[in-house]
């Protein structure tokens, strides 16, 4: 049995590896710490069942932990990781701490670095992407909840060479517990619901940097992303339409078929028949990401729609299959398919 | 033109309120005050193209107003409400502060009062049932959201003494608007949406006393009020189903004749057709209070089925009405039929 | 590896029957019939990943299975149990057809019965009821969705005699799904967002069938039951608010030790703590009762209120526990707690 | 008194015309026809206190009308407007029956034109834009619900002709009283809540040939609009998300000063200030158009964000808006702002 502590844990995240952890028949929960409710059972934090005290976090118990996962904002992830992985305990951070490479790009737009150190050890957490490396980190960086469905729509495109021009436009939409579960003006369900608001429109998301950072790395050329979030009236979910120019000689069949080649064996990838759009109520409640892809009407022109639950495959879900890449277990325990 | 200022404008309520005066042919805002947002202009806060300048609310230009309303928490009210009518100007009060004659009962539920001695100069301001003490106040206690629709379609049964026994059940469901715009845990998005949530359930809601006091005024005799109301997913309004007791002689044919007579030169009462039933949708963006009645399937018991705009004719919609009436206006004027 | 078959698999409890299928160790899909898309691909139904081909009722090869779930409307489903049956097929119903034990009290309610002759098989699968019955059955009638949370709850109260008077209220809140996947005005994305809907109020609900059959046969005598449903602006789950009066020697404290007492050993109900009170979110997604109790603020007066997700403990989920427990499984097999 | 008539008027846009006519100082319903429910009273269609008997369409008093709006299908409208024309009564047509100038361009998208003889005596009812036109016309042809907004915001652009590269992409999200008001699998509540779905995508959504149409006009050159609308979790409102390319000397400064200038006498364009974003709490229930624009993060790349209600700027709003221009009368009369 795997023994897997959270730090952070009554965050969204933190609620989605509970309800995973507790149906994971490898793994289960080692501890699960709070700054603000410690001391209380979960139970009284989410109308659940889990009857987990939560711990203060620097009293979690990371002797009994095989792997942590951090919950907890950027900034706070770091010295977590530092402290779990001096203990010899593997960490799976879904804070932002460790997805950008270059310490200078996570300056600009996070801020000080509190572990620059553990940079190198750090593996982008894309499973299907970078599985063999996440098979021997200790740290793994989960992706950010955007990223993670348009790079798997673009990941074979770009390593294939076939994105003509040198901009990417992401049109996303996600639902509000994407923005956490702190109560914000944003957040207020009068003000989100019967809604549709763009935000940090452009290049202005801090998501920005992750998609630029992977796009370059598979296209080995600079692509530039132009991003447009907007919070949704949903709980969960992102959909993300992308377009993009390739050359004539590409059409929707065509890299259909390229998905279905480079995500066959993939178990969380499901890719759409022709004339099937993706939507929200395709992965909702499950770890996959569903992808789309239709001609724009002009010619070497495509829209690439994808589809995750944010606190599945773009939080928690993701970070569990790490885990489990990690640990060398079956990919999908635990995990709503 | 009746000038009118508003405290606290930038609540729900306080928007509302200026909604209806942008319309309203006869009346203007002379002030619109906030604590916290004082200096802005009012589109900086909410949505919406007004230009008003927000006041400190002890910067606000009394003497420029005929009438204030005051959208302010209770006890916040009363010191406010004790200042406008010092210096001349009507009152109408959106708070508890002077809903309840009898002193002990508000601090019972509410505190200390601060201007008890403005009591006797309030008027409940249930339009339909106080209009001629309404139409001479300088101070009108607007009632609360829950025990308007309840306290229209009861009043005519009270007043007619056909409630037997001594309890009535009221099952509300309210748009989360009711809550106020404060972020909450409870009010977040994630938390009400999708979600139907019971609190303060039996005789535990402050609005207990109101019911209370109204019922026993109405039927000449105490009723026990039990009264759960619930967190509905929706922003606006409140539907309440009220289970009542009644001689065998009434039925919901009888019932429905005493409304149409009560009722039938009110602008604002909508009484349904034998078969149908008031909803949300009856009555959301208007003014109005929508009320049904049908037989519960066993003789002598009725089920009554009110609905409301809860920041329309339950809270700032019913207020302008106050205010119409206190200025011998068209009762209508400003109002969304 | 016990064989299911579904008819009606194209409305939601069939889609929700082939989730729990999908992901239960001991069960899988031996076929899955629907008249109107025979011949398709689920996944071409639903947003799912499901390839099962659909097949017409008439040719469900019955022969393949060792249990059916007749998710087909009263009337439809009496022949399919007859002709399931007669194949030595068990057979778990979530239509009306057998649930009522009494011929006429059917022909009351749903008309002509095409299948009578097998009423003295069905045993009614309020699994934490009749558990011991349901073990030996062929047949059972799965539990209406609105019966089932207040049943549970009503049941050792009923059984313990501690109800007074001759009447239950029951106010109840259902979720869109509730309605069926056929397009009505009713069912009306427009129609029920933002809406709050009050129908079949009183004693005209065909489940007040199911109500009174089962509150009689636990309290020994007949309980009139006032039932008023509504219909709720979310997709899944129902929430009951009960009003009953007991002895003035009962309060929440004794009703809530009751239950547990009754409850201790049961894996799907929920029993709150004081001061917490059920709702949507405990149970969505879920197989659990949820339910709690409170004063009504008058003495001898309780408010119970209690929360299923109407898919699943509700219909599918529960058929799938009385599938369990047809067969002598773990109870909990592929339900989600 | 203008007396206007309304054929389909139980649609969506059909109920919308009556609250607008009902509150309209200088215009009337003259009567309300209905194909499915002749003889009804309107409040027994839709959750009202419309009082108004429908008629068949073939027994609507044309003669007693000044004006007609035509809230029927494309194909069932153009008969209407013939017949309507005749009588001598004004036409707004909601339908696209005279939307396209190019015959031919119709009938690819459409299908057979039923009164093509009329389609030179028609004026795109884009009020900004083709005021002038509009007062002197006696046909007027309503913008599609999705090009309104868009056009709006491109309008002076592509006449200023600061619009580089051949391709503008529109990502368009709309509430779901967009689909109109029947029934069908993709408009019930189970499907649209709590989802996103694209559809049509590329160019293959009806309304592409309008954009088309009026860029080409606006730009003096052909402009390829990439189109993909998406079905939104709302009932009312759409916003549009337009990627544009403008020549490098161009910003978002730039282009908020133009918008400024076209508009600045326009009660209906609402245009916000740098850094905010137009969304549909801006505009829903109103009949105007916010638009607002930043920065792509490349040089020379821009996002103009567009919102309007469906059902009012995008639909009855600007009907009533143009009956107003048609008639003389203050534009604004009877719309909310």
């Amino acid at each position: 049995m795997i023994r897997a502590g959270i730090y952070g844990a009554t965050g969204y995240t933190g609620y989605e590896l509970l309800k995973i952890l507790a149906r994971h028949p490898r793994a289960a929960v080692a501890f699960a710490s709070s700054t603000t409710y410690a001391g209380m059972r979960y139970c009284e934090v989410y109308p659940c069942t889990y009857e987990h005290v939560l711990v203060a976090p620097e009293q979690a118990p990371l002797d009994q932990a095989d792997v942590v996962f951090l919950c907890t904002p950027h900034g706070a992830s770091a010295p977590y990781a530092r402290r779990a992985l001096a203990a010899g305990v593997k960490c799976v951070d879904l804070s932002a701490d460790f997805r950008l490479r270059d310490l200078g790009v996570y300056q600009n737009w996070y801020g000080t670095h509190l572990a620059p150190e553990l940079l190198p050890d750090a593996v982008y957490g894309l499973t299907e992407v970078y599985r063999q490396q996440i098979s021997g980190a200790r740290l793994v960086a989960n992706p950010g909840c955007y990223p993670t469905g348009p790079l798997l729509a673009l990941y074979p495109l770009a390593r294939e060479g076939i994105l003509s021009g040198d901009k990417v436009i992401i049109d996303a939409k996600s639902g509000v517990s994407g923005a956490g579960a702190r109560p914000t003006p944003t957040t207020h369900f009068v003000a989100a619901h019967d809604n549709l608001s763009p935000y940090n429109v452009g290049r202005s998301h801090r998501h920005v940097a992750e998609l630029d950072q992977e796009l370059r790395l598979y296209a080995g050329r600079p692509l530039g992303v132009v991003f447009s979030p907007h919070l949704l009236p949903v709980s969960r979910g992102i959909l993300s339409t992308v377009y993009v120019s390739t050359g004539p000689s590409w059409n929707d069949d065509k890299v259909r078929s390229l998905w279905r080649e480079a995500y066959q064996h993939e178990p969380f990838v499901q890719i759409l028949d022709a004339g099937k759009m993706a939507t929200l109520a395709h992965v909702v409640n499950t770890n996959r990401c569903a992808m789309s892809v239709c001609s724009a009407g002009i010619e070497g022109e495509l829209i690439l729609v994808t589809a995750i639950d944010n606190l599945l495959k773009g939080a928690s879900g993701q970070a569990a299959q790490n885990m489990n890449v990690m640990f060398g277990l079956d990919e999908t325990l635990g995990l709503p398919a």
